[in-house]
This record gives structure tokens, sequence and C-alpha cells, in this order.
């Protein structure tokens, strides 16, 4: 079954149409098949093992698959068969997932991201996590407006043409939502980390600095204390903003990894407010009104605020603060060796600047060493780490930490609780925890 | 005709099929439609002109469509209706090119980039230029191998698994294949970018180090000189590798922006050689051999070589000189205003190193500026430069040039071909000249 196999060395996953069914139906692929056979297609002399740094023994043995492959005697697809290429067919199993489960419409739902399987630090557009509320609206960008106006000196209509004509900037920000990890918060609930960390994403955004607009509009510098942004899908969706913000790194953005924004991303224009929870980066953005005053919508009131524990309701918590996972191993994976080397890989970002550290345990927190990271390290991007890991077999409990640039430091599941409750839903930045069983079966588990 | 319009201000583009048949056949989009109707939908008060910062005074007077767009009125798509996104139809002129013209096989032929359309330095992966030599191959990845043997102590052939087990590293890099601009030789002689440098491309690879799968194999540091690359196509093209690039930043890479390498870039392996032309960067790689002298195959004697002026031929031109280009405007673009403001942006990009500054001109080389270059700038990577242009009407003739980490000037047209006459076809990186008539059409042209 090629479809359920990841093709991350040693990882198998499943691939649930529902993560509810999902829970240990992880499969092993019978290898053995492929053993038999010689070189016939190379040059060279004897071909001995191949055996990956550090290794366990049983993966030697390696040979060539008999015969000559088939793609190497025939013409193959003619060059630009497809002027908007497509993945490989043997990685489908490597898309967003949604689960019928989690919401009770699928147009206010969310489709992770296979974190799992992703390499690096971007995130290919295809596979960006998608948070809608209304469904994904199909917009016409000519017939698409943004007007700018409340306390400002000329309110204006902007034309798509209008915002792509103005200078523009591209810079490499994640996007998380809020609600990343809520299902969490009471205990260890959904089996991969397309569940527990999807809906993340890294891209590099296009598009205009809206201090840019505001500048242009003339709004009041003395009054103006924020903003509201708008969607044009029919849940006219409505995000209070600092103005502090739109004035440092916001962007109203149409570009997304080289190319115009994907409908799900807000096609043809959107706002992108870096280390802001998802809500607040407004897709299909038709409407900002400079203000005095918080708007209290039904997403900062009913929706998107965090009930204490002493019956409180915190509101307006825009940061997503620092946070990390290992990627890889993680949930729902199987380490197709009892033992050996595995690179520990995963990814770590700070809504409040660059990260400057983290720390990996493979023993449940109780020690840490430093992880590499890849650069380039990136404010309010996602950073790629790596360390190296021989396992001994026995059951491991692997953890990462990160620090940022501005000192805090990632707290464990049970910190959080202690301020926050076990009521909240959003801003879930926990260490995670992934048990590595004797089998080399990957669960989620909390220590 | 909304698919002959591209999405970027100014910018109409044609959507040729083939580029001989697009020459002169931009048009201009009929905008006055959308004037009619008043700010239905939002509920500020008078709704004055957009005006771009310095744009030209007919850009005044844009106003809402009349009456509510549909996708404020009606549920959207369900979210994760497509598990692997594609982009807006509305974007469906935004795509890989080829040229039946330009070559005899549509297998052993090249797929452009739309550098025309792109923002920031990501390629997005379904734009990524293809160029091969016998189709595409669509590899099983379970079947597939790579050997490396030669002058090494264990020859190994490694399995996919066994490659993706190894520590891994992530850098964003540009690949450009050496005939990239190589019509240009000559005189000026495609209408667009897409046809003059848009064998171009810039990923975010992942992969294990070559260095790695050296030091397994053992191999002979002291005889070992240069490396032979092999894919699995039919073609079984093959390209010779110094040893000192191996040792340096060479990967055996899978992943691309994220995800496992496109068919066309590879699938499942490939060797990325930062800076070098990109028929070296072997597709579909299953073997490697360790040897003391070049290799002297096919693609690099009677093809990928140069006839110089003396009649000699220049072999083992590895490295892709520092070369820039204005991506807008350019070529077959048609800019919407007579005069007024426009963004001047492009790419600039060394074989050698990370680029230093970028020079504008708008006429023709006679006067210089600076542009902006947008961090993060990366070694071997492309680097987007921007710069502000109020364009007074009259003709005018833009350029870029760059300057890389070593000094490395880029060259005029005139000089490379004082020294490598005009019968050469790789490693064109002269600067290139977009002339800007008084009607606001941009034609490739050289001064």
């Amino acid at each position: 079954m090629v479809d359920q196999f990841d093709f991350k060395r040693g990882r198998i996953l499943p691939a649930p149409e529902n993560f509810l069914s999902a829970v240990g139906k992880s499969r092993r692929r019978a290898l053995g098949g492929l053993l038999a056979g010689g070189a016939a297609l190379l040059t060279a002399g004897t071909a001995q093992a191949a055996q990956a740094v550090g290794a366990a023994a049983d993966n030697a043995g390696k040979a060539m698959p008999p015969g000559i492959p088939p793609w190497s005697q025939t013409l193959g697809k003619p060059v630009g068969a497809n002027p908007y290429g497509i993945p490989s067919s043997f990685e489908s199993t490597t898309i967003r997932r949604s689960s019928p489960g989690l919401t009770t419409t699928t147009q206010s739902s969310v489709a992770f991201t296979p974190l799992q399987n992703l390499f690096g630090i971007i995130t290919p557009n295809g596979l960006h996590f998608e948070r809608d509320h209304n469904g994904r609206p199909d917009i016409d960008p000519y017939q698409h407006r943004l007007m700018v106006h409340g306390l400002v000196r000329k309110p204006k209509i902007y034309s798509m043409e209008d915002l792509l004509r103005f200078p523009s900037v591209s810079r490499i920000h994640f996007v998380e939502c809020g609600a990343n990890s809520a299902m969490e918060w009471a205990n260890p609930s959904v089996p991969t980390v397309q569940y527990t960390h999807g809906m993340l994403s890294c891209s590099e955004w296009t598009g205009v600095p809206l201090s840019t607009l505001l500048e242009d509009v003339g709004f009041d510098t003395k009054k103006a204390k924020y903003l509201l942004a708008e969607g044009a899908d029919a849940a006219g969706l409505t995000r209070t903003i600092p103005i502090s913000f739109a004035l440092d790194d916001v962007l109203v953005a149409y570009g997304q990894n080289g190319e115009m924004l994907r409908p799900e991303q807000g096609y043809p224009v959107r706002l992108l407010v870096p280390g802001v929870q998802g809500i607040s980066n407004v897709k299909w953005l038709r409407r900002i009104k400079v203000g005095d005053m918080p708007w209290d919508t039904r997403e900062e009131t009913l929706q998107y605020s965090d009930l204490m524990p002493d019956g409180s309701l915190r509101q307006y918590t825009w940061i997503q603060e620092a946070k990390s996972v290992i990627t890889s191993p993680s949930g729902g994976q199987q380490l197709l060796d009892k033992g050996g080397y595995f690179e520990i890989t995963g990814l770590a970002w700070s809504g409040r600047g660059h990260i400057k550290r983290v720390d990996i345990s493979t023993d449940g927190g109780k020690n840490w060493r430093t992880a590499k990271l890849q650069a380039p390290v990136l404010d309010k991007a996602l950073t790629r780490f790596r360390a190296d890991w021989t396992w001994d077999g026995s059951p491991a409990l692997l953890q990462s930490r990160c620090i940022d640039s501005t000192g805090y430091v990632q707290p464990k599941m049970r910190q959080l609780r202690e301020v926050r409750g076990t009521h909240s839903i959003y801003h879930n930045n926990a260490i995670q925890t992934w048990l590595v069983d004797a089998e080399g079966k990957v669960h989620n588990v909390e220590v």
C-alpha cells in the first residue's frame, strides 16, 4: 500500500479521513520484496550494503531491484506537460487533512498542514493550513475593492491594480491559528503532529506595507489607536488591530511564495500581521477602518477569547508566544529500526522575534541538549532545528523547548494550566512530548 | 479577456502558446466598466479616488462595482475541498511556457518560469523551470537506488529510505540553466523575460550533504579529483563535478520548498550543486562515481561547451557568474498609465556568493543609482531588488547591473561578445535592456 507510506525514512503514517478513526492504524510496509536481484543497471563492481551513518545493522543488505527500471528505458512525458506542476503520485498522502468530527460544518472548519512530511521552513502553497469561517470564496480580482476609512483625511477605495502599483516588500513569516494545539488543553487527544500543531505554515509573503496605505489616506496620527479589518467572505469576519502593529510590519499581502495568494489564503488580498494569531491576518480583505477604540467584534468576544480560572474572559491576546515541536519522529510514525541513528528535527517560532535556542530532551525533560538551528533564522518565521539521536531501543520521551530573542522560554503544559486553567482554547504553546515505545511506535503523551 | 491579464498593476501580458506568435499581441484591458456604482457594501461615507503614491492622475476615480458581490452573500467552498491546493482560476496565465519552435522534440525541451508574474525570491514548485533531455520519468521511489562507487573503500547502493535517514540540511539556492538567455547572443530575439531569463528558479532545497555520502563510502582522499553524476532517465544524463564542489556545499536533495521534489525536478532525488549550471544538478540521480579525471561525456563536449572566436571549444564552465534582470516592467508588458510612479523590481544572483549591490539605469546605462535589496540576501540564491521610478512618459531604457561578493561586475553584452564571439550558447550573463516606448509598451532591445 504505497499510499500508506510517508516517504521519510522510518516513518509510516496513517492516511486518515478522520483523525478519530486513525489512532492505531499505522502500518509497516514490507520491504522484503526489494532485496532480491543484482545491480544490473550500474557499472560498478561489488555493490555492498547501504548503511546510513550509525544506522542499525538490519539496514544492511539493500541491493538493486532486478532488471532495468522502465523509466530508464523509455521516453518520459513531454516537457511542460504540466504548465503548472503537481506532486508525484507517490506523494498522495502528503495532503492537508480535515476532521469531520472537529467542526459542525465543513465551511467553518480547518484543514491541517502535514508538518510530519515537510522539510525546511517554507510550506508549499498547496499545503498551507486552511481555516475559514464561511467557506472559501472565489473572488474576481477585477471586482474586488479595499476601502480604507475612519479617522483619515482622505478615505479611499483601492482596486487590486492600485494595490499592486505601490512599492512592495517581501518577507518570510509564519502564520499560526490562535487555536493551534487547542485540542491538547485537557490532555493529549490527537494522534499526529498534523493535528496537534498543523494550523501552522510559513511563506514568503509579498505586499504593500499597511503603513503606506495609512499614510496615503492621511490617518489621524493623534487619535488613531486601532484598526478594524474586515474580510469579503460572507462571514464578514472582523478583527481589531492596534495601530502600533500596523505602523510596524503589517502587510497588505497579495503574494505568497512567489505567486499570487491562493484562494484559501485570501486571494486576491489579505492582511499579514506577523507574529499575531491567524484570525487577525484577515483574508479576502475588503475594509480597514481607523478608530480610537477596540471594536469588540464577535471574533474577539464570543470567540477567540480565553475563559480564565477565575471566570473572567481574556481578550485581545494577539501575539503567538514562542513555541516549538518535534515533527520527526512524531505521533503516528513508526521507526523502522529498533534502535540506531535517527535525526530529530522540528520547528520553532516566536511572534515576538527570532528563535535564540532550541533544546532537546529524549528523557521527558530530565536532561537537555542544544539543537542545531538551520540558517536563515528570521524574525517571526519558522526556524528548522535538528539534533542527532542514537536510540538505544528502550522507550524514549522526546521533547523540544525553545527560547526566543526576548529571553522567553517555552512553558510546560502544567505551567500553562496553572495560570490559564483547562477551559482555554487558544494560545497553547506548551512543550509537546512524543513517546517512542519499545516497538518504535510514536505516541502523543504528556509527562 | 481575464486570462489575458497579468494581475500585476500596469502590466498586460500575452498568453502565448508559442513565443514566436506572441510578439506584439499585448492588449490593454478596458477598465471603464468598473467605474459605475457606489460603495454599497461598505459603511464609509464619501469614497474618494484611490490614488497610489505618486501615481498619475488618471488612476483617480475608482469606486465600488455596483451591488454586493456574490462571494459576500453565499457560503463558500468547504474547507479542505482541495487537500492539495491549486491557484485561483484567475491566475491561469501564470504558467510555465514552452516554445514548440525552440526544440525539435517535446521531450528534449524546456519550459520557462514566468518571472514577470512572480514576487519575492521563492519560485513555487509548480512554476520551477523544467529542462529535460528525455522527457520526465515517473519514478517509483521504492525501486529507486543511488550507487556511489569508483575510488572508494566501500561502494554502496542507497535506497531512498537510506538517504532520508542521514542527517539533513536545508538551504535556499537558485538553479539556472547554463543556456539561460542563450537566444540573446546574436541580438534580442524573444519578447518576454519568461523567455530571456526564465530558465531560472529558486527554492529551499533539503537533502544530505554529498560529503556525508562520500565519507560513508570512504572515498580516496588522495586520488579523488572528480565525480561523475548520472541520472536515471533514459537519457542517462552524465556530468563531471570537481570533488572540491562535492566537499563544499553540494546536496543529494530530495526536498524542495518543504515537500518532496516534484517529478520534473528529479523526484525522488537529485544533485543540487549550488551556483553551478543547471545540467550539473543531475535529476533522478542514480549513480555517483569517484574518479581522478573529468569524464568528457557528451554533455560536456558536444553539448554545454562554448565555441570561442578562435575556434577552440571552452569546456567545463561550471559556475553561473553574477547576473541580474528587471522582471517588471519587462518585455511584452504594457504600462497602463503614460507616466507616473512605477516600482522597478527584479532579481540578481551569483554562483560565487551573494549579491553586494544592484544598480539601476533608466537611460540605457548613462546614469546609475543603487537599488534596494530585499533581505535575506543569501549565498547562491536569488536576491530581489527594487527601485522607485517616476516615469516622465518619454521612451526609457531600463537596465540593471549587479556586483557580487567577489567584486565581479555584471558585463554588457558587447563586452561578453568581445571575449566570447557570437557562436556561444551558454553563460550569457549580460545586462538586459528593456525599452519602454512612449505608449508604455515594453520591448526587448540592446543598446
